[in-house]
């Protein structure tokens, strides 16, 4: 069966040019009022930050069979996204403004199957190390039961 | 500025019957000939499948400004989702009709920047091990120059 | 400066002849009471399980320069080892008599360096996900400050 | 069987006066020749440099009971302290002289056991990346079989 997907998206040049002028929480902040885009990738796999603390970020997403992999659930890929993304943000939520990362590597562990029509999936990420050099982070995902999905730890360099 | 992304995708139900009749090379083999639907997560993300051996599989795609992070490069889960099809596809490549596998696992490193425009972008999976229970994989990234942009390794579990 | 070092360890022999009889908690009850010997491994590292309940176990160290690597450090390996065994034993904890497992693979982070005579160190492994087919676990290393030194995850096959 | 292990290493001060002077191949090949000490966790395992190229670093041991896990195998931890040896020296064997690296973290897959008594096995570690700021590599471990036990990547920060 054919599906059609049409989604907007919005480039990143503005939140570019203002990602070095703010702290890292003020930049996130923006960007979940809208105020600031959002990362491309979020939209072309659904989901979202709702949450941003010092050291700590919540995205949420649906489950979808836009998202899915051969046999039948989403894609490791996209929960390892979202694990990234969760890491990364709460890293960044405690980085002054004119600081900088990049994430270094991610692992991801794949313990439960995630499927469509099981409601609101969560990805909470937190850091768990914060130097002058580097930063590492876990994220764990849990279906909209609270079982656990997924869970990554990443590496972050600061710049 | 706001932009707009349609794009098709086909449901894997009928992928999913054949997936435990057909070898995983046949299977493979349907599926890049476009006899079966590709997984759903190849549109959402632009990557197709380019070659497939016993034990190796090579998917390609062109890096693109919807696939980017908040910082302006290819985010870092687009990046491993390929990795973790290429060796998903590389260790499917080599199992039976009847026996099916699952990731467990995948770590991916990010060593350089990955920016829309620099043409098509390469994946090459390999297996390093496969066993009665486990196999496990290791994948590369290269962009059109030839560099290495991401390396990851993981491991599934045969079922 | 030469050094000499000399320790006493025992045969695994007695312990693997009651490894799939008792539950694995009771296993490694009697090991940590000395009714079984330690694995050969923590005596030439040297360290030593002081707590095990089920699905946690805790491993103590005192960071000595023969554990050292050639920067003036405890190794990471040493640092990796404590951890692999920490979220086993996790994970062998909650296993009856008769299963078994063994660790598929384990990633560890390194993130402050551990000096000798800092005073006892402490390895934290807990289970994340314990399933028919996998588990997982993650362990973390305190020095005597109680700061982070290392984080590390595992994935076990269950047999 | 209660056993005794004897064992002579050498502290690390003396190889630390001159790991900054030295470019990192002429400190590797000083160590190698025995001019220099080797790192004290070399003693304790059991395991030693056997070849030391530019990017390239193979390691050697046997396996001994000394190094068992609770299961009767080689413990993991031991071939990740190898695997993390043979990167670090494969990294640090392309740097110049003043310059310095640490291991922000591995991960070591196991594909197959390995027991006593069955020979030398060797590791072969290789840099895959070097930048200004990181550095990655992998290391595989053969059996005196030449068959794979386990391969594992690093991170290396680059000071």
């Amino acid at each position: 069966m054919k599906n059609q997907r049409s989604y907007e998206w919005e480039s990143t040049g503005e939140a570019l040019a203002q990602l070095r002028q703010l702290s890292g929480i003020e930049f996130l902040r923006k960007m979940m009022a809208g105020e600031l885009p959002a990362p491309p990738v979020t939209a072309a796999l659904g989901f979202r930050l709702e949450t941003i603390e010092p050291g700590r970020a919540v995205f949420v997403f649906h489950p979808e069979e836009f998202q899915y992999n051969p046999i039948g659930t989403v894609h490791g890929g996209v929960l390892a996204t979202v694990c990234d993304s969760a890491i990364g943000c709460a890293v960044h939520s405690q980085l002054p403004a004119g600081a900088g990362y990049t994430t270094l590597e991610l692992k991801t562990n794949f313990v439960r199957p995630l499927l469509k029509g099981t409601g609101e999936a969560r990805c909470v990420g937190e850091v768990l190390y914060l130097g002058s050099r580097q930063a590492t982070g876990e994220a764990k995902i849990f279906n909209a039961d609270g079982k656990l999905v997924a869970h990554a730890t990443a590496t972050c360099l600061i710049l």
